[in-house]
């Protein structure tokens, strides 16, 4: 088994995390089979509806579990009839009686938890529910979010990047976000950000003061404000983001940056996973709404973030292409990448300490 | 040349034995290129309908000799006109009047037999017609079948070792062959398996005591009976397997097992060849029915292999995929691979003769 | 960056040299991309309409620059809106002050002549306009043709190949250049051929006497003539084509051969570029057309040129793939290729000359 994978930058996919298998509603009655971080994966739900995942491979004759069958709690392999137990030890051979203990499955632990299948990649003993991030998925009683999903032919490391530096903004949405005037473009690359290292992540902000406000943050919030812009990015590939309208001047006002105390006047929140699927391909996860008392606009938000993420597909898959015609080629790093710099140093941190507690 | 080529699990393709190419009217007037053990093929009649095979590839610049043109008993390259001779030898360059002996292309002998067009990969000198197997094709006068083909994308291993190891058809063939039922699966799993070494091959047997017969079956032997399953396992890839019903108590009363000496109540037939095309490919030929005395029963007999051997395919090819995603996994002998592990056996040692032959 | 690549039989490909991108009309108002010698470079038009070409691929996080925006002069990638200038230099990161003089990207000179666009793949002090090859391409005065394309599924050097041995007319082209006659194929490929070097290629020329003419030539040079077919290749795949009509005896009256000082009757003229685009495909420029003053023929010219040519790939695309299947096979060289190997001469010395240069 691989224990790390590297990015196209030298960045390690660590594998002790949550990573985000699919939304909870994907997997029904039939068994799935997902390849994540290169790992081919079965998911099935057992007798008590509760979804198990396990390697699709039967140690036999290594045929494909997912077109095995579920008899109750157990998993039958319909090659030659292997039945395994949720545990992954297999518990009837046909035609032996003898079964070594050896003969088992790798299984994985999954929780669901925000509309969200969370699978764990590494080792099974370090898996802690604990540390699946506060999603705020669709089911969030606070925001009306439909949920999407896009399959990408490029590394997770490229979308990772992508949504660690949002001045792309300025260029790749200029359509969709009406960001393609140069000045307005030019303004928003020299706003000050604000970096800071949170638990497993980090926290970017930016405020854009006494900003002409889009029509539909107009509605509740007059014609201008200031706009504070506040996403975590979490590890594994975990995207929250806050934006949040106040009165003009509230920035101003604010002695030391950070959040103002009073409520904002309206706020929108998206929350997106990144999944690497295979060195090539990777499955992104997003839902983008207004607060829950704006039902009547989270199909708007909706193709709204469609209309926006497939302009990032396009410019990332295009990248993906140009980075593999000549793969010896290094990136630049720039004073733009800070956040992406910030969050290369916690992933290292971490994949250097997953690596030394599997040599322990 | 390759002179052998690795299966999935270390067996060998051995060369030196004669491999279904396709059924004998595949070949018509027009050049047929094949690949096949890895090497591309052209295959054509010439003057008196004879069939002949020559590697798909012109010496002078590598030109595809079955965008050719056969000119009696010769075939013309037309790139720049050289013109081989039924042995290989070029016997004409435009432009050139001396031809060097060593301008030649190669030939595979190839005989038309039992419907099949069988051809000899490996030392010409060591082609026997005397080695194809008593295949029992379409042509034969004791069976009425009706001649299949399917295409595979996987390794012809992966099918040889499903053939040798019928305790399969309880678990992958669940819908076709009613074996669906987990008692009736488990029964058959249990039944024991008499196993012995043939010229060339292996041969297995199955007593099924005073089992329900199915319908087809039933028309002409009752509702219940004894059946015995036999087949033998044939290099490189030939399968023979007859199905006859007895009597009920037939089984019982053999004192050291084998075939009973009556004529069975009733009988079916299936021939089978699986063929190497790549490492990845592999083309799979059969025939099956019932005696001749029941020809409106051969496309029962067609439709039913056809539905069956898709249920195969699907869990193959989803094998092989399993398989190539980590192609370090090695298999786990069971109890229930003793055809398997006898066959490989056979196919070893005919590899390394053949390699000491060649060394000689 | 690769500064050679191998044909199939070591032929090189050179890099100082002009070769065909594509006719000048490909490229219009839309940023375009394209692969050529294994490079991905985009074409754009500045604000005085002249044709640029650069690396396609911004050296900050790699994204591709054929997704970005001309602006006047400049080319602006629109993941971050790095801006470059003509010179390849960069000239705006927007968060950032200064500007290291080495963020730029490669440009390569492009000149528009002859209705194509050329392109220099090597190093750009060398580029001399004047070497670009008097190509008469459809905007000539003298000839009446209309530009077409092909794409090749091959590496360019078997097209090169192709070309530059004219014996595979009297075999390839059995059906659309009459030549499928066995007799008249051989008197074709037993004509004595003259080949010369000239200036970065070589001159083939072959005399038909007394020749039946094609109907679209015997409309003014009536049904039989001695027919001089005379064409120049050229580095780095430049083929110029004419096809000469004389009275019946010209040629025998001739006393050191070479071309007569009296005008033909009758001439065609054919220019053509191949270009590599990768290892395994490239594509085909071509005008085949008799004199300016016989237009109502062009489209008859042009369909012939296309019959023709896909014939040509056919056999060439399946070459490849023979190739392909066993890519250590060599060629066999034979009279007939006289030409292709004085050729493989000058790109070998100036594959040579360029390594030196590049050295030093
Ligand atoms: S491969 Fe699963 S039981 Fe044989
Ligand atoms: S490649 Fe066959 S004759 Fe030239
Ligand atoms: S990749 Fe071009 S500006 Fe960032």
């Amino acid at each position: 088994m691989r224990r790390t994978q590297s990015g196209e930058d030298g960045t390690m996919f660590i594998r002790n995390a949550w990573y985000a298998a699919g939304w909870s509603s994907d997997f029904g009655e039939t068994l799935e089979t997902r390849t994540l971080l290169n790992e081919q994966i079965v998911f099935y739900r057992i007798a008590d509806g509760s979804l198990r995942a396990t390697e699709d491979r039967c140690p036999h004759r290594l045929a494909a579990l997912s077109e095995g069958r579920v008899e109750g709690d157990n998993l039958r392999c319909m090659y030659h009839g292997l039945l395994f137990a949720p545990d992954g030890q297999c518990i009837r051979i046909p035609g032996q009686q003898t079964i070594p203990p050896s003969v088992r499955v790798r299984t994985f632990p999954v929780v669901e938890r925000h509309s969200v299948a969370w699978i764990w990649m590494g080792d099974a003993d370090a898996a802690d529910p604990g540390l699946i991030p506060d999603f705020q998925g669709p089911d969030h009683p606070d925001w009306a979010m439909i949920p999407g999903r896009m399959d990408y032919n490029a590394n997770a490391q490229l979308i990772i990047d992508n949504l660690l530096d949002l001045s792309h903004i300025a260029w790749v949405h200029a359509a969709s976000f009406g960001a393609g005037d140069p000045a307005m473009a030019e303004a928003w690359a020299e706003m000050p950000v604000s970096i800071s290292t949170i638990d497993r992540g980090v926290r970017v902000q930016r405020w854009a003061s006494d900003s002409p406000l889009p029509p539909y943050m107009a509605v509740t919030a007059g014609d201008r404000g200031d706009i504070l812009t506040s996403y975590d990015f979490l590890v594994p590939g975990i995207f929250l983001l806050k934006t949040m309208i106040y009165a003009s001047g509230t920035a101003a006002a604010l002695v030391h940056g950070g959040t103002p105390e009073q409520p904002p006047l309206y706020q929108s929140f998206s929350c997106q996973a990144v999944t690497p699927l295979t060195d090539r391909t990777a499955c992104y996860f997003f839902g983008f709404g207004p607060q829950s008392d704006h039902p009547e606009q989270a199909v708007a938000y909706r193709d709204l973030a469609v209309a926006a993420f497939t302009e990032d597909r396009t410019m990332i898959e295009a990248q993906q292409r140009v980075i593999d015609a000549d793969p010896g080629r290094r990136m630049l790093p720039l004073a733009m990448d800070g956040a992406t710099k910030r969050y290369e140093g916690i992933v290292s941190r971490l994949a250097k300490a997953e690596a030394l507690a599997h040599a322990a």
